[in-house]
């Protein structure tokens, strides 16, 4: 099990700030669950947009002006997701530390030792 | 300014556990920034489906299986996004706090007082 | 069975156009599944960021510039599926006539003649 | 200008049978333009999570069950857009063929004579 005591100190600080950002501005009224799932969602398409056309190598060397364009999108997405954890009480690092777990044990290293394999030609015996 | 001193913190720890998940595996290689931006829109997709067809106020009450469906949506999300931010070298809670700065000047709390003004019923009288 | 005679009409035309823009201005190279699929993403990502803040009922009445803008991000959503469908070989509007027979079959009428009950509280004995 | 006499008939079909099976389900209802604008996105982030660890090179030679797998993801986008066109009345293939006219002007055929220019790469002396 993951020890708790050390999670949502960054992202507390953030999830704070932010929240102050928003009460202060009376938006929390609009901030429903499923409000901030479509905000993340057109967040992480102006994401995507910036990777589509480019190919993996160059997605790599991402830098300058991009990189940080890149970077504003993906603290988009962070400040919606904790604004959204936030009001589903959701422990985010706690969950994603309990969907580590999940996968360390869903895709065993032994099966993935020749070097190439991906998650999606694993070969789940029961069901997934 | 942001005080870096405190930040990656909580996200340090899951980034180095979820990289070392990924280096036993091989899976480093396919994971390029661009692959990366795929894995995070297919989750956001996978999330916005639990609250397509909720009202707003359902979606404030999202509690039991479904709740613990979502948090493990967002965690996937949560997940992607720190790894697709280790490949790219960004320093992702720095930069939402960047991000914040700019928010808190782009919409001054003056022009939100009224109650329900929404963000983007905000003029901006320059170019946005 | 739906009759294929008619179908790819409208769509036909589209697609024609299109694909002689993108040649024209040799961007079919760029143009794989894999990219095409990130391109309608963010076009999906703004056309949602239309409606993120709107209530349920605002969002059936758009209008004006808004309806306007909207419009054009739906197209680019077409724009880019059918592109996306001329290099898969697929042919849309027949797998979107044998989806319908499927979702016919599986949302038997009866279920939802108590005049509320949405797709996901369907209770799919078997398997789904 | 395009026809519009033609517009609107392999598209009109499926959007009559969906419109059938929807509101013989009593769903209308709970398809707003707000709420189709999810179902839509969940149905982009199934679709692209077919891609997501594909090479560009593999994306173009999807085939079998896979294929399959990806035009019912197909399918359903254009069934919730079409969909939503309907409940927004906008008429998607003028609104295509407007976007391509507007393209056709913004991308001019002679910037593009280099052979691998993306459409990114272009600098728009006005605005963009």
């Amino acid at each position: 099990m993951y020890d708790k005591r050390h999670i949502m100190d960054s992202l507390k600080d953030l999830n704070e700030r932010h929240l102050k950002f928003v009460t202060d501005r009376n938006w929390q009224q609009h901030q429903s669950p499923k409000n901030l799932s479509m905000a993340l969602t057109a967040e992480v398409g102006e994401l995507i947009e910036h990777f589509q056309w480019l190919t993996v190598e160059e997605s790599w060397k991402v830098n300058g002006k991009k990189k940080e364009a890149v970077a504003e999108e993906m603290a988009d997405v962070l400040i919606y997701l904790t604004r959204m954890a936030g009001e589903l009480d959701i422990d985010l690092v706690a969950a994603a530390h309990e969907k580590c777990e999940r996968n360390e044990r869903k895709y065993p290293v032994e099966e993935f030792q020749d070097g190439y394999k991906r998650p999606h030609e694993h070969k789940d015996k029961d069901k997934y």
